[in-house]
């Protein structure tokens, strides 16, 4: 490790050029971590819909040229001044929402989301300088959800990894970046899914099959899977699911599907699909008086979600979460112990292994609703 | 009282006869109450905006002929068979919002909203036989909202009496019917303001000044006041307002107002209007994180609220309440007593005492928004 340290570190990465193209894999210049950063080898990646949503060009703040990925694991290769969190060798989870401890958010004992390295991450640069690490033959390439895990090496701020058990494999734990916690947590945080409550999933990709998951753990009495792809009704089964509805052999209105079959509806709801209307019918799924519904799915820019507000005044809750809820440094690593005790799964939503070389045939994949994960192997 | 008992009443009441009308004073034969009916001499009612709402047709669920009126205190006349609640001399309040104890809502715990006798109310009837207890000159006139107060007599579910202190002057109390406690209750209830909170009220009517008064009690440190009326400034002081806005005098939206002025959000809103644009201001005023904004004003019907569901995904969560989440029979004593105790505010909500013979007078009063609360006196 200490060959690198302080070095610029020359690497394969794939490379976002512009939207709706390809990406490329390129030799990247990773410069070394500046203060409070932490320059990591990544092991292992996956992909989630918000590296899709970003590189389809939905999002109105995407930058481009730029490295995606935010879902992966790897082991620390060198840090900068005043970094004490983590030291080369310890293995980590790059997480997009930090956990600086220090912030307003932070403090307030209310919320996971962090406001410290934000208004950086949010313009694809580090804190520190406002700059880049990264470049291709010298010309900066931003930097994607403070992560940018598509490349052999990256950069990120201290306050946004989270070290975890060295015992747990970096190919599978890479998954607990993203998608199983905002799942999980949906139910466990944002939620606080009680035993015996009824629970509706709409979307069964790995966000809702963590949904399940959670909310079989939490107890619930009926876990209602909702799905336009039938092929999700047998793999919803083992992640919890206990009905699945597929809206295409329905004429009514799916809420009203599903407040038929619940004596007047569930306790709570769940979007996982990033759909505006979908998050409607999951709002007015909900039994009139307490139901809650928590829109997990990320919809397409400028799209707006509407309902009459007698759906509030009579008793339900509308809410949402990022990353579940979950605090990322302090619970991920409890997440990754949670894995190895066997407490959740992680190793059944993934679906395909590619190279880095394959990076586009794992989006194509994704698009084609053919993977749930899909794990890159940067090495 | 035995004088009346089991016989037909007539009696003065203002019947609405047609969306849009005036109310005219009629002689009304008001029939005895049957199983688990309680008949009820009014002694005072106040107008409430869903009175209004309902003569301006606005309410595509309102039944004419009918007898308005929802927020009044009275002495039960006679009680129906197997009526154990209440009896002959009793004070009390008419609750639009019923209280069986038994259904699902009243058992559940987690709603004041009770399923008992809406199946009759919502359509003007009485649950025992589905009919009206109300005729003039032998034609059936509809129930409103389970209470039609504008009568001199009127026949109610005793699931919907709340039996009060006889110690309490019912000229005041009768406000305690809906306004005071859906914005008390919109506070302790349903958001659950916390000491130092930073609370945003939209609307300073009876409704508003009810929420300031309940945040002033909760220990907000900033109470916003929003009206569009500049009179509202020094009332809303009164009640526990600690600065007020009026939106016309800025150009940024409202929403951006006060999230400049309380370094990004406010931990709470509510919105006291019934406009659903301002339900939007009232959301995407609150704090990233944890702001939550309650729905307390009724919209026009079909009116939609809507939003972008990263307001939600990023923290804040959306509600609503209906009488302020107080269960009516238990609760309604319990804040009379608060009265007594001079720990809530009533008298200084009444601007007008009126006869029952200018109750259009008090509809105008509130169309032209002279008044917080009329209380009109039936004798
Ligand atoms: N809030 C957060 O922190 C967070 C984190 C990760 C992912 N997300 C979002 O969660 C969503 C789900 O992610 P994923 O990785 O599970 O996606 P996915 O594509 O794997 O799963 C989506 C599922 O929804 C189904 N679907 C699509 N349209 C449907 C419809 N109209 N009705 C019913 N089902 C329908 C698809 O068949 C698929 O099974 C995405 O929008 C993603 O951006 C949010
Ligand atoms: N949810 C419930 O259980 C419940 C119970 C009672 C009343 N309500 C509803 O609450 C609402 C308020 O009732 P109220 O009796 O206090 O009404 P009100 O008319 O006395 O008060 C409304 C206030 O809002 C102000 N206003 C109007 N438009 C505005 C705007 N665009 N911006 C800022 N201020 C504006 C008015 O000047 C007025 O001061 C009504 O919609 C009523 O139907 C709901
Ligand atoms: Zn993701
Ligand atoms: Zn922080
Ligand atoms: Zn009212
Ligand atoms: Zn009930």
């Amino acid at each position: 490790m200490a060959s690198t340290q302080g070095q610029v570190i020359v690497c394969k990465a794939a490379v976002a050029w512009e939207a709706k193209k390809p990406l490329t894999i390129e030799d990247v210049e990773v410069a070394p971590p500046q203060q409070g950063e932490v320059r990591v080898k990544i092991s292992y990646t996956a992909l989630c819909h918000t590296d899709a949503y970003t590189l389809d060009g939905l999002d109105p703040e995407g930058l481009f040229p730029c490295i995606l990925g935010h879902e992966a694991a790897g082991i620390v290769e060198s840090v900068g001044e005043g970094v004490t969190e983590v030291q080369p060798g310890d293995h980590v989870i790059p997480c997009y929402q930090a956990e600086c401890r220090e912030c307003k958010f932070c403090k307030s004992g209310k919320t996971n989301l962090c406001g410290k390295v934000r208004p950086a991450t949010g313009v694809g640069v580090m804190l520190n300088d406002l700059k880049s690490r990264f470049t291709v033959k010298g010309q900066p390439i931003y930097h994607f959800m403070g992560t940018s895990t598509f490349s052999q090496f990256t950069v990120v701020h201290a306050v946004s990894v989270a070290k975890v058990s060295p015992e747990a494999p970096l190919e599978k734990i890479c998954l607990l970046g993203c998608g199983i916690p905002t799942g999980l947590g949906a139910v466990w945080n944002t939620a606080k899914v009680e035993p015996n409550s009824t629970v509706a999933i709409f979307g069964l990709g790995t966000v809702g099959l963590a949904v399940a998951e959670g909310a079989k753990a939490a107890g619930a009495s009926r876990i209602i899977g909702i799905d336009i792809d039938d092929n999700k009704a047998s793999l919803g089964e083992k992640f919890g699911v206990t009905e699945f509805i597929n809206p295409k052999h329905h004429q009514k209105p799916i809420q009203e599907v599903i407040v038929g079959l619940t004596d007047g509806g569930v306790d709570y709801s769940f979007e996982c699909i990033g759909n505006v209307d979908i998050m409607r019918s999951a709002l007015e799924c909900c039994h009139k008086g307490w139901g809650t519904s928590v829109i997990v799915g990320v919809a397409a820019a400028g799209k707006e979600i509407s309902t009459r507000p007698f759906q509030l005044v009579t008793g339900r809750v509308w809410k949402g979460t990022a990353f579940g809820g979950f605090k990322s440094r302090t619970q991920v690593p409890q997440l990754v112990d949670k894995y190895l005790k066997k407490e959740i799964k992680v190793d059944e939503y993934i679906t395909h292994n590619l190279p880095l070389s394959e990076i586009n045939n794992a989006f194509d994949l994704m698009h084609h609703g053919r993977s749930l994960r899909a794990v890159i192997h940067m090495w």
